[in-house]
């Protein structure tokens, strides 16, 4: 298996103990053209089986401990990841944690929402923040845009998109998780202003409706099918997508 | 001066002691075509000099207290006005207050995300929530959709089109402000579905940008232009306009 990911020498991975972060780590471990170094991290990477046996198995699989809400945990993880890199910077953050409370207008509560926000759209910022000198040291180190340079990947959703919210588009109920992936996406859209005249691509990505613990089994794709799109997808970005929403099809959504 | 508001018994504007939400106290107490009711809330309406002397000047001009972050607040609110709108219920609800505190890459903290979060998205949903059986109550007694009927206003910004934040369109930094209102625009499109069947009109509307402590003295509109066509919108809303997203010109804006 070939993911045309070789260009890219190093990648880091939110939320890598289960579901589309675990098996990005998987895919891009065994694949032939892969990263040389691949960072999952996860709240409590020690307790996950998955992750240990994969780091065990294959060479330059790094797992590191990122409570993704928590700036201490952040700052403590920077330097781990700052070490494992070294000189050669990072070249390629994929904010993929993210919760669903799943919160109907009878059941949504304040709580509900700022929970979301939190982790979903002020953690993806944050975490960009703390690693953005090691971006940016990869970046310095070529040219053109892609994750051949530097690239920030915030894994978003077609929920949190505010036009396809409606009609039959509007039938999935979840004020949470909706209002915290269309701030996520015009987080991206910040990022992607402010992060251009350092040569780091940074873009919104919808993996698919996916079998996973928060899509539950009805979800029209397995997590295969979505991570294989996913990872296609990451591999060929251009300049042309920079400050793009993208589906795991490569597609552009609105907005 | 006519409005065309008459047909709008009863009027709530969130935030009313200062800057839009008092110049649209203002504008309807002084209209000849006026909603017979309206209803002024700020933290502190009592310190509110303008506010005071509206409500002692103008008939049917009640003032109430209402900090939008405090759920203890609304509650109480919400009995006020209950008592105030009686058996006719509340025609149109208008979400104003909001917070900038106008954040950059460089400045922004997770304590500033969360606090516009609160503000500018949290607060404006769960005001909607509680006032719901008093908006519920007045659309019941008539058809169509409107002001004549039930309508929930979301004061929103062009700030907040994910869209627009790009080239030109993203020389204004705040990544707090920004993020806070794309999340209310998605706010507004979850509410304009879930309660379409109970024929309350929802919709997002941004006032330009205006010359008040939060717009500056650089802004390109008088807190008398902006008022005049941000009521003239709200007068003239019909079916068409439900889960959409306007300017003060009655233009349409991308989410």
């Amino acid at each position: 298996m070939s993911l045309c990911f070789g260009k890219c020498k190093s990648v880091l991975i939110t939320g890598s103990s289960r579901g589309l972060g675990l098996q990005m780590v998987k895919d891009l471990a065994k694949s032939s053209d892969r990263p040389a170094t691949i960072i999952a991290t996860a709240r409590n990477p020690t307790a996950s089986t998955d992750l240990q046996e994969l780091s065990k198995t294959y060479p330059g699989v790094h797992t590191v401990t990122l409570d993704v809400v928590s700036q201490r945990s952040i700052s403590l993880a920077l330097e781990e990841v700052r070490s494992i890199v070294g000189s050669e910077g990072l070249n390629c953050l994929i904010n993929n944690a993210a919760i669903n409370i799943c919160t109907t207008i009878d059941t949504v509560t304040a709580d509900a929402m700022m929970k979301s926000f939190q982790s979903n759209t002020v953690a993806p910022l944050f975490i960009t923040k703390a690693f953005l000198p090691l971006l940016q040291t990869a970046a310095a180190q070529s040219t053109g845009m892609g994750i051949h340079r530097a690239a920030v990947i915030n894994i978003s959703s077609s929920l949190g998109s505010i036009k396809c919210n409606w009609g039959d588009g509007a039938a999935y109920k979840s004020y949470d998780y909706r209002a915290s992936k269309a701030a996520l996406n015009m987080v991206t859209r910040c990022l992607a202003t402010d992060l251009e005249s350092d040569g780091i691509l940074c873009m919104s990505l919808h993996p698919g409706w996916v079998k996973t613990d928060m899509g539950g089994p009805d979800a029209a794709l397995t997590v295969e099918e979505s991570v294989s799109g996913v990872l296609a997808v990451i591999a060929s970005l251009t300049d042309k997508d920079h400050g793009g929403f993208k589906n795991y099809s490569g597609n552009n959504l609105p907005w």
